[in-house]
């Protein structure tokens, strides 16, 4: 079996992969330097991140960016897509049932889920909001493998409850509460107030 | 001057400042270990950036939680409000605009702007959304200190070139382009795609 990689460094693959999609097209060689200037971590760091999959570079040359791309493309498993599943479609779940970037990355939505009777029915870019009553069900019927739970903090207990009875082994968090989920259930949670308060440091500093 | 916290430390602080909101209201102390179990970062990790605020905790106890709470509050700047516009007031907008977590947090939301015609003048969340045309005028008077950048690729270098001629020196970027700015200015990146793309490997490793 292969060797895990360690959880800080998956948690900065996305961010090395999003720095290579933002260079220059014709920028086909990219050094540690710049990544690491790009992704704000230290070089050393990048290097070593880099090196769990085999990635060394050449002194002088750096990466070769189309190559590395791929590499972290396959270690985060994006070159296969997974089926994805939002409970809670107020204006944020709305928000991300209409973001172009999940498709483009390979996440595909197969299913929105809302306990409000007047919202289930309508259409969301194109799919039709079904009632968390058969969440359970249609999860394990579509194979869905992550779910975004987007419903409000009272209810995100029982979303997370009928997601993983319905087989989901992934949950990203909106909710600003803490989801009790058996141990083989990995769960992220957002808040979005935390970037809010990284900008809140520099400001601080500055008046 | 202070010294600067290098920022990877900056980063986590807001992470430390969740964890420490979702102890036990019972409980008093917590130790580093405890904490980097919870912030999923290593014990000597937490130790090393607790230490840049002068938090040292007590052997064999641990930290003071709410002290280390209002430590980390007062080193983020979050002991003081600051003022945020909104551009672009689609769903991702007005999710934002409508978040409670923001104010709970002291960062409170003093202008909604659009360009489209028909968004101008409709209500979110009580505030009422003005044309762009209006954006730097209106930014510069209320004295706002963090943009959010929630308009389309095509109209976010607009929006922030706006926000930055107003005075905004910090800005938090959900549109999936690279803004230009004076390096003065603080920009940060949130790609919400990140995140699955972190589930993601850990699906991977599974099936």
């Amino acid at each position: 079996m292969k060797k895990r990689i360690p959880k800080a460094t998956v948690g900065r693959l996305p961010l090395y992969l999003r720095c290579l999609t933002d260079l220059p097209p014709t920028q086909t060689t990219v050094s540690s330097e710049q990544l690491a200037d790009m992704a704000r971590v230290n070089a050393a760091k990048v290097r070593k991140d880099l090196s769990y999959m085999g990635s060394y570079g050449t002194r002088g040359v750096g990466y070769e960016a189309e190559h590395l791309r791929f590499q972290i493309s396959r270690e985060l498993g994006l070159t296969r897509d997974w089926r994805v599943a939002i409970v809670g479609v107020g204006n944020l779940g709305s928000a991300l049932a209409g973001y172009a970037g999940f498709g483009e990355r390979g996440f595909e939505i197969v299913g929105l889920f809302d306990a409000a009777p007047d919202r289930i029915g309508q259409q969301v870019n194109g799919l039709v909001i079904e009632s968390v009553a058969g969440l359970e069900e249609a999860v394990a019927e579509r194979e869905v493998a992550i779910g975004i739970v987007t419903a409000p903090a009272a209810f995100a207990q029982q979303a997370a409850d009928g997601l993983v009875a319905g087989g989901v082994r992934s949950i990203l968090n909106f909710a600003p509460t803490v989801l009790r989920v058996p141990p083989e259930v990995e769960v992220r949670r957002v808040d979005l107030s935390m970037e809010l308060q990284i900008l809140s440091y520099y400001l601080k500093s500055e008046f």
